[in-house]
């Protein structure tokens, strides 16, 4: 990434006015991302004291979740941050790659856009491991001890994925209101009002508009990809642990070369080989013909995509086949424990693959140029504004069928193949390519802004054309992306939502049981009231805005005559404010429900956390199904307006005839882009942070909830038992070491080991210990214990 | 109703033209009836067949199943057919009376109401209680038996039920396509192409305009709402007869004033009830001045609806007292069995009462002229449809919250009351005074009609005045009634939704388990599709309704000038034509999804009926959850735009200026309203069946999924055994007599009846005879035998 990003930097910038109009970009996206996070450090102030109720009335959750979860955060916000200030410092130089070369520009852009997307899932891969690392040598003196601890472990872990999530909220929502607040805003008193084209320097909001894109499409893209990643990941190994509670349970002796825990590493590992096929991947986009159309630039990213895609995909068989013992033993839910072979953990990770590809095709096909649904919204143009958004709206809603049907069936065969462990580890294949996915997707919003430079700069027309072609076929990869990242939020949530149910013990969630069927119906409302918040956010963001152009269009003097210069910095912050005011409400929303329902279901059943848990369960399925049927509905309608009035620029024929840009069909397109603005960048691509985290609170609530064998003893980590190899001959007679940790008030633990040894008839206890101190000194003590035996 | 009836067909129906135009209405409402009757016929037969492959398969579903459902769809269609009678005959007679009197025409108008709601209600009353009781004579002999005789009775009940449902999709669906595609049209051609009024006699769209008024509005919400009665009615019962299996559990004795079956009879005597009490709430409903208001209108309407309800309550509470034992046994699901007081199951029956009448306020609130979010919307009006069409989505997305909390309150609160037998006794409550809630429905259409009839006929502005004040008064008791219809809608398919389980005997449905997860995906799928296919269809039908008013203005000469007349027929046809195409594929959605999801889970997995079974109910429960959230969506936002456009005709304060009709606030308005007309008069209101239908075909298919103990012996239908009174010492002795049914292959009963007598320490078979013979016979003989005993 740091080689990539040196390169990047090291590119023309271009000259004057150039260079101004990008460092106004640049300076107004960083003075969001500080006024925006200088908020979210109020927000994890608040959050973290609320963990730390919390791990001090959970016996099972430890004060250490506090620190996972402030650096999943600040690891969140920096992922932001990163891939921000590169694509501001790229657009520019995109812009002068232009002048010369459509290959180069492409080069420049996408480059901008691999730093991101390597940042992004190195810092997700980096932070996750860490953080592992550091929780199973605390927790379990870097050896396997047994399920419950590595619980502890992944509880702990689960911080990291909260802290990333919450920053991804905020990012998502308030840059989705961001961005659509300056651009409507800037539209309606710009192109309407003032009668000035898109991107004139004239109009004050213009640098606010781009600065949108910077924060709407980069950075809160990019948290919410990083979100997903580590959730993804994480959920993968909470249920790689109850594989391998499963595998234990059959054979108790059972490890493997990573030290037993094998199945828990595997996501991880993935994640960590995705990276690179992704940098493989990067290195393959590229065009050589200065005269290239759409088509080549898109297919040159689609080789670049499939291949690290294949390359993800060869890689998981061997490292299943590695990672994994060749048959498992996995307890299906109703159906009891099966003997499977590990190769239909490999099969469920196809599944994943091929969701991520298929979906991109179905989002193509809803919102594509030149696509029967876009033709026919197109032909709804022409009787007016009304048969227009009622066909786009239709468009969205049937758009769920075919992919609702996909996310289904994949639920379904990986659960069938490897049971919920199959579905994390779909969900995981799916992601190990973010980098690569990123990069398409960043891509597109710098050469967006790259166009916006060249027309601020009035540059020739050429240039224009240049960033025309990879504005649009940003646009597509924009669509198809927001494509993958339901997907991928849609399965990962699933994986959390599976997480959750074995994290608090329940039997399952019941929804025969009139209170969990009636969160159910709440779980559901949410999404839809959370999505009408962000529409009306950007409605009263954008009214402040029109507002402002409009005050200094009259009070400045000479503006329209282009002598007078407009107040940006203004604007900027007018967005700004706007957007941190707005994304308050949503946010709550968000966050406060699961923690409502918690409250009251415990005050209603005051010993019955089971029935509670299976509520907050409820909640969460009712807040993923429609979660998810509303991000796809107003993704896919939001799409097919935008490119339906994308259709005019190049004619489209209407009952016979050629229309085009400023006929009646058109303004009656723009209509319905209006509407799907908000739809497709602020409330549609708001669902997946909002399934994400509503399954991740409930996932860290669980300990609350749930009935570990370790509260029962009233112990800060539960009894630990290592069983290490048989000793002598073969099965019949092996060596077990127990250890029994206990904490106390001040944090010190006091551990028992015990070394037994155990033949067919008897168990022989050979040596206790007792070994007291911080944490670290009994694991030191432990590991000097076992060297000297 | 016939006295009703008699009465307003006595009254004035007017002059020549009036008549005439009268006239074209009641055809056109005929023929579209007649061919739908015709087509559904074909449909009646097929699913006629299908069920008999069911009972020939199932053991414990009788032939008999068929004749319900036969009689069921006749029923329906009578209803529906009854309605749009009389209410072609009353809008006439409306306008007459509005010559001379307000008072005088909203006596008549409501009288129309009236006698459709009374019908609706009687018939549903009526067929009900017939089947019951010739299905209790034939399978049970008419006294108690067993539990699971009393199932065979209610599950061939329940072929009624869907047969009334079936024909309500179709008539919902179709007529809410008819409706709107005629009334898009005619705008389209009328208002915008040739600048014409509403309601011109010169456009040929005109009559089927008014016919759409009838059969959607009219015709339509009578099936839906015959439909919702008997489906909960029916419910109630299936629930009653597992009250009286977890009372029998614990006092084997129990029997009451109705033969041991007064929890199954109690939700038919609350109907029946309520039926007398609306006759006495319509009686209430007059205005004295001849220049009221809309205000004294509603506040006539309120006050008989209200206190339809109240004596609906008072009365509930002495029949629950009467009908069930003063305290009950009672399962909990995952709780176990608790005794409670019959009072409670009173409680649950006030739970629905409220929710009926918060749902109204709700409605009115988020629908209602003058209202804050109108206000909103109005306003955004300003900045053109985009912020119209974004505000209305929002105010109906958000008008989602204050419902759902309702309704999740609601299910569970009755849960916690009284179990589900509570949810299904809220449902049937609050249905009670359905015949009062439809006469206020349907008399908004028959205004509506007055209106359009006086306009054709070219009648003085103060006739026009007055049916506008009935039909302004129509509108908001048309928000609250589709509010009503789906409160309705979503108690009577959880009410279902219970009796599938208990039918079924599954544990619950778990969400944990993977396929039925999917299922859920699916379910709430579902709802948005049928949507999306249901608008498309009204824009298809009104693009065929525009071709031809094009075609007869250019083809007929002198109709712009009033010599040359319009060939109503035509359209009318068009309209018919359309809708019953267009209703096709979403009424095979709705039909076709759930028995896929059967053959699939079976071929899938054919040794496990149970997991099939959860599969189904998680469908069951995702389309209910997603299908109560769109209607509500839908409904509310459609009102709001309707409501925001009419703001404009008093004239509304924008940014300080009043703006009136024809202002470009008031076409985004206009554009606005178009956009909802679907959303409210087709999509929305098809929810409410798509949920019920798919609930009850759930609730017909049990049987197949289910493991009756019936079918272990491979008997047609169970044994049956009847406990009589204690004979002689109270309790310590006791006489038994036990009936066993078999049938063979031909339909012919072999029953074996023993009578015991049973004292603490031993059983003693006093006597046995083998009754052989057709049921009605072997009924007989048992009878005479127990006679002579």
């Amino acid at each position: 990434m740091a080689v990539k990003r040196s390169w990047v930097l090291k590119q023309d910038a271009g000259d004057g006015k150039m260079k101004e109009i990008s460092d106004h970009i640049y300076e107004g996206a960083l003075a969001f991302l500080n006024a925006e996070y200088k908020l979210l450090t109020i927000f994890v102030i608040i959050a973290s004291i609320a963990l730390a109720i919390i791990a001090y009335i959970v016996p099972t959750t430890h004060m250490l979740i506090i620190v996972a979860f402030i650096f999943g955060a600040i690891f969140s916000a920096l992922a932001g941050n990163m891939g921000m200030k590169i694509a501001t410092k790229t657009n520019v130089r995109t812009t002068q790659a232009a002048r010369s070369s459509l290959p180069k520009a492409l080069k420049i852009s996408f480059g901008g856009g691999t730093v991101m997307g390597l940042g992004v899932a190195g810092l997700a891969v980096l932070g996750l491991t860490v953080f592992f690392i550091v929780f199973f040598h605390y927790f379990m003196g870097g050896v396997w001890t047994n399920t419950m601890d590595m619980t502890v472990v992944l509880e702990t872990l689960a911080g990291f994925s909260l802290g990333a999530e919450s920053i991804a909220l905020f990012a998502r929502v308030g840059g989705g209101i961001y961005t659509k607040a300056a651009d409507v805003g800037a539209d309606l008193v710009g192109k309407v009002e003032a009668g000035i084209p898109e991107d004139d320097p004239r109009n004050p909001a213009t640098i606010a508009d781009n600065v949108g894109d910077n924060v709407g499409d980069v950075a809160g893209m990019g948290a919410d990809l990083f979100g997903s990643y580590v959730a993804t990941v994480l959920a993968a190994m909470v249920l790689g642990n109850y594989v391998l509670k499963d595998i234990l349970a059959s054979n108790p002796t059972f490890t493997d070369a990573f030290g037993g825990i094998g199945p828990i590493l595997l996501p991880v590992v993935i994640a960590g080989f995705g990276i690179l096929f992704s940098i493989i991947g990067t290195m393959l986009v590229k065009i050589s013909s200065n005269d290239a159309k759409e088509a080549q630039v898109q297919s040159a990213l689609n080789i670049g995509n499939w291949v690290s895609i294949i390359m993800v995909a060869v890689a998981s068989y061997f490292l299943i086949d590695y990672m994994l013992p060749p048959t498992m033993n996995m307890e299906f839910y109703g159906e009891g424990a099966k003997e499977i072979a590990s190769i239909r953990v490999f099969y469920a990770a196809i599944v994943g693959l091929v969701v991520g590809g298929v979906i991109s095709s179905v989002t193509e096909y809803y919102t594509g140029l030149g696509k029967k649904p876009i033709l026919a919204i197109v032909q709804k143009s022409s009787t007016g504004a009304g048969t227009n958004i009622i066909a786009g709206l239709a468009t969205g809603m049937i758009s769920t069928f075919p992919t609702i049907l996909l996310f289904a069936g994949a639920i379904w065969a990986s659960y069938a193949f490897a049971g919920f462990y199959g579905v994390a580890l779909a969900a995981s294949a799916m992601m190990a390519t973010t980098a690569m996915q990123l990069a398409i997707d960043a891509f597109g919003p710098i050469a967006d802004n790259a166009g916006g430079i060249a027309e601020m700069s009035e540059l020739p027309n050429e240039v224009r054309t240049r960033t025309d072609i990879l504005d649009s076929v940003g646009n597509t990869t924009a669509a198809t992306g927001k494509g993958f990242a339901i997907a991928s939020a849609a399965l990962t949530s699933l994986a959390l939502f599976a997480a959750y149910v074995t994290f608090t013990g329940i039997d399952g969630i019941n929804i025969f049981r009139a209170p969990v069927l009636a969160m159910l119906f709440v779980g559901g409302m949410v999404p839809v009231v959370f999505s009408a918040l962000a529409m009306n956010s950007v409605g009263k963001a954008a009214m402040d805005m029109v507002y402002e152009v409009r005050r200094q269009f009259k009070e400045i003097p000479g503006i329209m005559e282009g002598t007078g210069k407009p107040e940006y910095g203004k604007c900027v912050q007018i967005s700004t404010k706007a957007a941190l005011r707005e994304m308050m409400l949503p946010g709550l929303l968000t966050i406060g429900f699961p923690i409502a329902i918690v409250l009251l279901g415990m005050l209603i059943y005051p010993d019955n956390n089971e029935l509670v848990a299976e509520m907050l369960g409820g909640y969460m399925a009712g807040v993923t199904v429609s979660g998810v049927l509303w991000a796809v509905f107003q993704n896919n309608a939001g799409g097919a307006w935008d490119n339906a009035k994308k259709s005019f620029e190049a004619g489209v024929m209407i009952n016979g005839e050629m229309t085009y840009k400023g006929s009646d069909a058109h303004k009656a397109a723009v209509t319905g882009d209006t509407v799907g603005d908000p739809f497709k960048d602020t409330s549609g691509p708001s669902m997946n942070i909002l399934i994400k985290l509503t399954c991740l609170i409930g996932l860290v609530i669980a300990p609350i909830l749930g009935e570990h064998e370790a509260s029962e003893h009233g112990l800060a980590t539960p009894s630990a038992t290592v069983i290490e190899q048989p000793a002598v001959t073969g099965l019949e007679q092996r060596e077990e070491v127990t250890i029994d940790r206990q904490i106390d008030a001040d944090g010190n633990v006091i551990a028992t080991v015990t070394v037994s040894t155990i033949t067919e008839k008897e168990t022989i206890k050979t040596t206790e210990e007792i070994f007291e101190g911080t944490p670290e000194e009994v694991n030191q003590k432990i590991a000097e214990f076992k060297e000297n035996r």
